[in-house]
């Protein structure tokens, strides 16, 4: 990447970020619903303390740090038992302010701008590029976070009017009606990143893999079909359910997806523009793993394990919704973790965790390729995760 | 008391709620930092609430509530399952913003205010007066519950270096050192109130109490004395303490009073004028009832009963703590209960907790007599809740 | 008393928890259901460990112990963190076996009759006595907890047919019908033991208390009166309920009294003579503090104080039920702890308790008093609790 | 299978059971030492439910069940939120008793015994191998879950002082010192199990994998290599644990595997022959996945994944202990769910469990294959499980 793209990919990213937080009000900032969001104000500053602590005060001489309790209060990877408590107290820290957050983002951006223009060596070069990746997914976070937050305020507040901005349950083209599968041949196929970009630690290692023929749908699940299930005692049906899935759905009186209420049965559902009444031809969204399994099984068919979705992916329009895989989260054969904080990246979670495949609506322009391995634990429903069957 | 009193106390009061938030950033005033505490935002709202709801909307022709949403965010009484759960959510309540909230508040006291004008019932006039009672208590949670949050934060935030606003941990007078008592004689007392001011209902039902010839301390226990029980191991003997007092010093791993902290062997605690070194001769706040019981079985003296503090109140110089006394929060004889949401104020809290007797240094001015009854659950630290000794 | 009366006083005691234990399989020895309730072994093992280790070791030369182990296992005084652990794991020790256990009753029994054949001292006696009244309270807690093992059962096993033995839910002679009320005047009246028999520490240091004019029911709640609470919507309306007694409801969905179950309409419970239907002129039991507190308040009465309660207990014929008053747990004035583990016994859980006065079905001949003073937390059923109301 | 011979295998598998509890005193076979553990005598019973439920009631008519309530109480496979209550408190279950728990078994031997004389279709011959090999399941977790409910007793009781029985940390033969390899080269191999016997549904629908060239460890991990581990500082460094394994060791305070216990610096272990000193020569066991997997980080290692363990299979020597594989438990390509009770078997559970291969000292002899994948959550250490590392 040359430098003056380097920089302008860099000072665009930035400034997106701040973009998505414009409609917030100084209070929206601080709020941490439960210990797996974060609250806005630690999004920008973590994002910044990734530059500052990883970058700057590494390879910029006499770099003078903003300022140093931010370390401390930043820093989601020192490992500690006493860390976690601080993870969960991320909505206590109501110093430093919000502007001093936005001071410390600007001086920041203004040092690693400046050592972008004094044309840094590739390892460092690399390690901005590794920031802007991981600005980019908080950015999606940030996003999914304050949704949470602000769904449990019983006014319902409206983040954004804009549709255009971040289109909480529809795009510009619905899901289309009918029945459309692609079929894939048995045998030997490729897995895991080829090109010359930014990508995971998780992707790389190319690798074959032998697998069965199978079908596809190029569609995804709409509220609609999911209403469906839902009538059709979907939820009160333990034969749908995995184990550990029936009992999410008892211990947690779950009854529909995440932000869906019934009013006076009506469906409708808390999005970033308001409540609003389900749209039936809309992509379903906020379904976990479980519900998402169940469905599958419901239908008699099942979810795509990540191979065979990577293999599929050109074939079919992704982008809309993060699709639940088969896949338990694993590394691929000859995975390496690197050495340091940047090591502790992706490895570290490979257990009890999901892997999902595409891209949301939520996710930052260019922040998708068919490699892709984003996961979660097979309860979470506060991402924009969406079904595509397989059979 | 007369209107142009009755006014001036009322805007007096309410000018003092806001007078304690100005040191305070928009940030500050979001965090409920556990279930038993408040927003800063959440106290600004709810006391205005209570006008409104108790008053306003019941004696006011015509009148028109600021926002219809306020009433179901800021009442504390409505009684129901979900409303609990939105207690716990007090913190996640981003809208309505703080300048909301101060708009709230100056049209209520605007209404307010022209209602005292108009010369209302005297039972108005008592609900006004019990709305003003109300607000000072809110003004001491205020503070207490603010500490609390602010002493989450790693980096000790100062609420106000100005130790006349609020002096945390000393007063202008120290403790007196040296052994001093106070001998009250058997026989039959009266308890409880007999003035003609406000007081609230489970003061009232003037009765006799039986006492047995007891002394009481003329002074409350200094940290300094509370640094000899911690030396001397009291937190590791188990025969100082109530058996439940045991079980939450344990389970907590308590071995200090909250805010303490012991760094390289020297003890600190954390106040609103930032993190101090223990003042030895100050007097010792932030106990428990189970610590101050277990220092008084220590000493192998007791704490007072509420009866016992009551009659012997007027030898002692008390105020600048709440002092826990021995005594279970009960009714008294001929207790009875008011009808509707003011009913609710202190009977149904008569199980499991304990009562103090006094006033703290954030009690509000005015705001403290002899026979107020204050109750908090055994194991609260957060209120500035001392120790006097009895024998 | 006579060695000769004490000799037969300590044997008769001893056959009579083991003629409890007659109708148990050896299975039924073994289960804890919950932590606040202990096995049939552990209560047989833990009376005899009293005599062993309280006396036999201290004042029989060259006793030899039966096992070292028992001493660790059945102690139940032992502070420590790692104690409490182990308490709730008194359903796991299968070993010893309780034939082994019998024959460390019979082997203290022999040592402990020799020791009272010798003619030991004073102190010596006074202890003996305390072990046979601490083996009376066992008794009442082995059929008590032994009820709450057994109802977890779904086939609603039968301890005994013989309602003899203890009847579970009727005596001979049902309550009356109809309101009768005795009168206690205004004055000084005198609280606690003052007889030359054995009693607990918490009932001594005779003390004047002065008691306002009040009324008390001759008689006990019954089941009938308690369905009509019930089927007022008594546990859906939280103005009857103190706060924490509400949430207790809430939490724990409780609809009625302990092994009461409603099946298509028609109340049963479970007894230790099997699933019965519910005799509505029987009295009530197993109702919480919070249950007889809000019985109370629908009723427009009140319970009684400990302190009413014992100065008219001359006047009401009482001993079917324990009792809840309205009185927290707490010292008599110049109340003072023993030293040494026998210390333990009341002072330390002088806290978040209510006391019951009376005694129950469930309690050995002869091991009650006016005096007596029972006491647990405000939520438990499980022993034989009801209610007698005043005003 | 000849009928002499399904006769045979079913006399001596119920017999082997039963040989199983002759070292046990009644009270052993009541406790429930935690959820995910079973008594003995609901292993006892439960077995034959199966061969009750699903067999006799179907297929021999004019069956009478020994006892209607046993169908309720022995059933694990019932599923309402209602059972799980139920399955948390087998422990509980005092009645039946154990003698009626064995009349019930030899009842139902008989006629299984009968219907196999008889010649019954192919179908039933297929449940009744299913019901043996069920029984050969529950005699493993028998062993293993009476291991960990005697090991809480502080008494270190002897289930066996027959090392012959079941040995629990040593065979005949220690593990060969050295490093020893096997080398498998990159290609596609078939999966799952081809044989005409007896296998699982979730071994079926043999499959083509493509495995990258890998390295197999001859030998298992012994208790002397892990040792090392320990003193390295291994429970202390957060980078060798899955970031799940990093919360379960701090919130567990783990620091060594289930059952051992540092008494003065030395290594002892709890075995079924009572408290033991650690061999170090002898193979490791009741380790959790996450120990596994950090010890193979530690060495610079990994484990395999259940294919490479399978491929390899027939050259390595295996059956001493259940080794744990890095795969996520999920479906075979093609993998259907039978209808009905049996189809509950296997595939609800594919969620958040790891694959162990191989067998243990506790598995019944023939109950293993090379094909044959057992599975549990990562944190489990109570089965015999134990590390072969790959590269």
């Amino acid at each position: 990447m040359l430098l003056e793209s380097l920089l302008k990919n860099y000072t665009k990213t930035r400034e997106q970020t701040e973009k998505l937080c414009q409609p917030l009000h100084t209070e929206d900032y601080i709020p941490q619903a439960v210990e797996f969001t974060s609250p806005p104000k630690w999004h920008l500053a973590h994002t910044t303390w990734f530059f500052e602590e990883m970058i700057l005060t590494k390879y910029v001489q006499d770099y003078r740090v903003f300022d140093n309790d931010f370390n401390f209060l930043f820093n989601s990877y020192y490992q500690t038992v006493g860390e976690r408590a601080v993870r969960a107290q991320r909505g206590m820290m109501t110093r430093p302010t919000v502007k001093s957050v936005y001071q410390y983002r600007h001086y920041v951006d203004k040092h690693v701008q400046e050592l972008i223009r004094k044309n840094p060596p590739k390892d460092v070069v690399s390690l901005i590029i590794l920031g802007i990746n991981h600005e980019e997914q908080h950015q999606e976070l940030l996003l999914t976070d304050l949704k949470y937050t602000l769904s449990l305020n019983p006014t319902n507040p409206v983040y954004s009017p804009d549709a255009n901005l971040v289109s909480d349950h529809n795009l510009d083209t619905k899901e289309a009606i009918g029945d459309k599968w692609i079929t894939i041949n048995e045998g030997v196929y490729e897995i895991g990143y080829q090109g010359n970009e930014f990508c995971y630690d998780n992707e790389l290692g190319v690798h074959k893999v032998y697998l069965n023929r199978y079908e596809l749908s190029t569609q995804l699940v709409t509220n609609g079909e999911y209403i469906e299930f839902i009538e059709d005692g979907g939820y009160q049906e333990f034969s749908h359910w995995l184990d550990e899935g029936w009992t999410w759905v008892n211990e947690n009186a779950i009854h529909c997806p995440l932000y869906w209420r019934n009013i006076d049965g009506v469906w409708y559902y808390y999005t970033l523009a308001g409540l609003q009444p389900v749209d039936r031809d809309a992509i379903l969204s906020h379904v976990s793993y479980y519900e998402a399994n169940a469905f599958a099984t419901w239908k008699k068919m099942r979810l795509p394990t990540e191979q065979e979705w990577e293999v599929a992916s050109s074939q079919i329009d992704w982008g809309k919704r993060w699709e639940w895989t088969s896949s338990a989260y694993q590394p691929y054969p000859n995975f390496t973790i690197s050495d340091g904080a940047v090591g502790e990246y992706n490895g570290k979670f490979m257990v009890n965790q999901i892997v999902l495949r595409g891209a949301s609506v939520a996710t930052a322009h260019g922040h998708s390729r068919p490699t892709y391995r984003n996961f979660f634990h097979p309860h979470f429903q506060w991402q924009y995760s969406g079904i595509r069957l397989a059979k």
